[in-house]
């Protein structure tokens, strides 16, 4: 084996992801400049919600004559830092998002540097930046990636006396191909101002062709709060983690301090139940070993806690009964923005919104989904044979989800239900667009790519509930038109008989005004067939979803999302 | 932003890849379970196969009643050298794969040290090792990770006496099931078993039934060969780079010894093609000029390299043919093996199998694939409704991959092959087993979990001839089959006339013997419907496929996959 530690190493996270591009988003050429688009157009919509600024960005795609493609992002946000705005775009993993509790498009500080190395790596250019904060200052450079080491490199470097705030990056790729495709910057950017109301975002094309995403909103969205975790679903070890970390003398006060919706009584409740497991685990312990044992656990220093304690705590946290997540760390679309975005596009016949409560998935992290059914107009998307399919557009945090649709769980949630309950006998053939916006303080990913939704099953099950809910109103839409369709075929059908009928009946009884007998008829006959109201409709509808009612999780993604994932507990 | 910058923060790939555990396989129990066994299985097959061992693996799996699983992984390959064992296990990206050319299971650093910090985040626990060259002094300890510095921690480790080859490793996990699915570690050995014949796996399981996998092969596969990037695909960011580690004096040099298929010859082709471009690129330019600075790059000092010129010299190799890269690089199963392996597992009516010749995607890696397809017997897999199904079995570098089918190059391959055109009239209700095989020196993953091939164009195509050419020789099979089963037919018929022709012909002509003239035609008509021949059959299919030749490169995985690839030059 000695020649294997000849050519033993240590690599960095830059040479890994250099190797495996793909990883990061960065394989097929449209797909890569969708990639590029997004890293950007994310940093600045996240840097502009945190400083409480309506976002105003520009992007711009030119193509060189030798195939190249310069890309141009510009924000009207805080800008960088100097000292930091090299890490920030030069440099993985490092940057102010990774650790926290926070609801935010970029998680990981890994978006920008990719693409950074995606323009050294296919061009051997360096990206140029400037930044500012308006206050007459700005700082501007060119900025590449030494992989090796995963720093930054910056060179051309100056301060400049100008009154600049945002940031500006322009950089230049091979390896990358624009079009208008589904899959393409246009379709994304679209798509960012759908779920963005309040952003303005100007498109240039590469044909000069300017197309401007106006700001339907100026409701400046709350600055998204940054909170403590849940004592739900937190594991063994994060909860070691946290105490080793802390300054608290006392687990008990460490406790209430560092989680969500941890109160003095909670921590009551916690020592009792603590004292509950150890008996149980210990038949031959005296019931007060047992609470001598919890008393001793809750009055510990933290960092003295240790696994078996901190499993026992984490147990009895789960057995017990908490208020759910602080709702205000979490920033959803809303429901009268989403309806507003869906007419704007699709001009549909109807629309229905559901904005779910918050729950709690894996690590105590609150999430929430929204969901909205657009049905008719140019709902659903335009089939090759000139029909119409079914389309899913899958939103995190506002960011479109584009790629990977087939390895997510939305996809898996939406495709899964038993659409011929809402009157969708095929959702493939149907104008129906469905929408669905995952807000979480952690999006859980399936790669870095950060294109699909893992099948976490609160996750799933929240989509399922949310989309069902939407549907079931629109299945009442449905099933009123359809109803309404047959009152009018009978109306017109009787109504054809009126005249001949009155003339019959006053030749018959040799009285009356054949005129005035038709007019009054056709009034009766009018008035009976315009009584249907949306109750009527609704108590039809739910007498016939009685008779089978679907069970909620009943079938969420199992066998059926066909991605080998299971889901059990 | 003063405030941005108190919480910026460098973060380790180990924290990286805690927080994101899902991007290592580690979503639902049981895949968490099924992808820990698979990394220390292709860890250990890898270590064998480089010393020319025939692997001999135990694989335990033992549930604790507090709901943690032991598990032990064991095998009789080298063992590890003290020094890097603790970093081969304990330290992310870090190893002596990452960087080689070569064809392995394994390839970033990160599988077995992602099954320690799954240990230690679901129990706490470290992960005992023990491991020995089998020369008197082995060596063992626990080994856990600091995750802030991705850097190992061993704790009670010592050297011990014992003529012990070999790595073991007992490791306890939360988080995780066991059961018999599809999914499940049970289907992955079973998979590997039939991927790695020359492998013996001795598999125990919770309830301490043991399975023996054996050898169905003494034949130690090829030591797999390091080899040099080929020019085609290479990029010019990787040329720079080798450019710039070289130790040679002249570039025309460094191009030959480094590269894969460089002679003299071709250095001499290069020079004059970039002369060419330099003359295309400027038509100002004479002739002659063009000479020169092509004469001067192939002089420079390779570390003296400009991108404009290393463009050139990659647009270069581009226009040129170049001979196929090394097949020794690459190790394929064989078809005799993989037609022995199916038979035995799934004792089908027909097997075919086609291994293609080597091929290069981007960056010069060369790669082949192998494909199979049984039919009949115990192919497909077994629906709930009773009926068979389809199913593709996908590996790389002979390692199963079980999950994320629906984002997987290979799936999309097959799944967007016309089967109707192979007899095969609907792929998820006919008994069809398709096996491929990827194998190359880098297999492109699409995320760190490596469950899935992205789609490269050339793997794609690759994937869909190899399975096609097994195809057509399935539809001889069934065309002939169904032939065969006509012929039957029509001469049952015709027997059945025979007594009564013969005994009518003998009273009508009043001559011969009923009883012989019988034996007579039956003999005639036995041997005119036994005269189906492969030849024959061959011969029909072959027409009738000429009437509309399917075209290759037709539908592969383009808008079929779902997937949101776009796949251009």
């Amino acid at each position: 084996m000695a020649d294997a530690s000849g050519s033993f190493r240590e690599h960095s996270i830059a040479e890994f992801f250099k190797k495996n591009r793909q990883m990061l988003g960065f394989s097929g050429k449209v797909r890569s400049l969708t990639t590029l688009v997004h890293e950007f157009v994310t940093n600045s919509l996240d840097a502009c919600e945190e400083a409480g600024i309506l976002p105003d960005i520009l992007v711009q795609i030119e193509q060189h004559p030798d195939g190249h493609v310069v890309l141009t992002i510009e924000d009207n946000g805080p800008g960088l830092p100097k000292k930091l705005v090299a890490k920030a775009l030069g440099q993985m993993l490092a940057g102010t998002k990774f650790h926290r509790f926070m609801q935010q498009r970029g998680q990981q500080g890994i978006g920008a540097s990719g693409a950074v190395m995606y323009s050294q790596i296919t061009t051997g250019k360096p990206v140029y930046f400037k930044t500012g904060l308006g206050d007459g200052k700005a700082y501007e450079g060119e900025l590449s990636i030494d992989f090796k080491a995963n720093k930054p490199i910056v060179a051309n470097d100056r301060d400049v006396e100008e009154n600049y705030r945002g940031l500006k990056v322009v950089a230049i790729f091979g390896d990358v191909k624009y079009d208008r495709s589904e899959y393409s910057p246009f379709e994304y950017v679209k798509r960012t101002a759908l779920a963005n109301p309040h952003a303005q975002i100007r498109f240039i094309e590469p044909t000069g062709e300017r197309v401007l995403f106006p700001r339907a909103s100026e409701l400046v969205p709350g600055r998204p709060a940054e909170i403590q975790p849940h004592p739900l679903g937190i594991t063994v070890h994060d909860l070691l983690e946290y105490a080793g970390a802390t300054q608290e003398k006392k687990l008990s006060v460490f406790l209430v301090n560092a989680f969500s919706r941890f109160s003095q009584g909670k921590a009551a409740e916690v020592k009792s139940e603590y004292a509950k497991i150890v008996k149980e685990r210990d038949s031959e312990a005296l019931e007060t070993d047992a609470e001598d044992a919890a008393e001793r656990v809750m009055g510990l220093a933290p960092r003295a806690l240790k696994w078996e304690e901190a499993e026992r705590l984490v147990e009895s946290f789960k057995r017990l009964k908490w208020v759910a997540p602080e709702t205000d760390a979490l920033r959803p679309i809303g429901p009268e923005q989403v309806e507003k975005a869906l007419k704007n596009i699709f001009n549909p016949e109807f629309t229905s919104v559901t904005e779910r409560r918050p729950k709690v998935f894996r690590g105590g992290i609150p999430f929430m989904v929204e969901a909205a059914i657009a049905y008719g107009g140019n709902s659903g998307c335009r089939k090759a044979d000139g029909g119409t399919s079914g389309v899913i557009m899958r939103f995190a945090n506002r960011v479109p989800l584009l790629f990977d649709a087939g390895g997510c769980a939305i996809t898996s949630a939406v495709k899964g239900m038993d659409w011929k309950r809402y009157d969708i006998r095929d959702f493939d053939n149907e104008p129906v667009s469905v929408f669905v916006n995952l807000v979480s303080v952690h999006v859980p990913y399936t790669g870095a790519g950060k294109q699909a939704i893992s099948d976490e099953e609160e996750v799933v099950e929240e989509v399922r509930l949310a989309v069902m809910d939407a549907a079931r109103r629109m299945q009442l839409f449905l099933h009123g038109r359809l109803r309404e369709r047959n009152r009018e075929v009978k109306k017109k059908a009787i109504l054809r008989y009126i005249p001949q009928f009155a003339q019959d009946l006053v030749s018959l009884s040799g009285k009356g005004n054949a005129k005035k007998l038709q007019e009054r008829l056709t009034s009766i006959v009018e008035s009976k067939y315009s009584q249907l109201t949306l109750g009527e409709a609704e108590e039809e509808a739910d007498a016939s979803a009685n008779c089978a009612p679907e069970k909620p999780g009943g079938k969420a993604g199992k066998a059926e999302n066909g991605n080998g994932e299971d889901e059990e507990e």
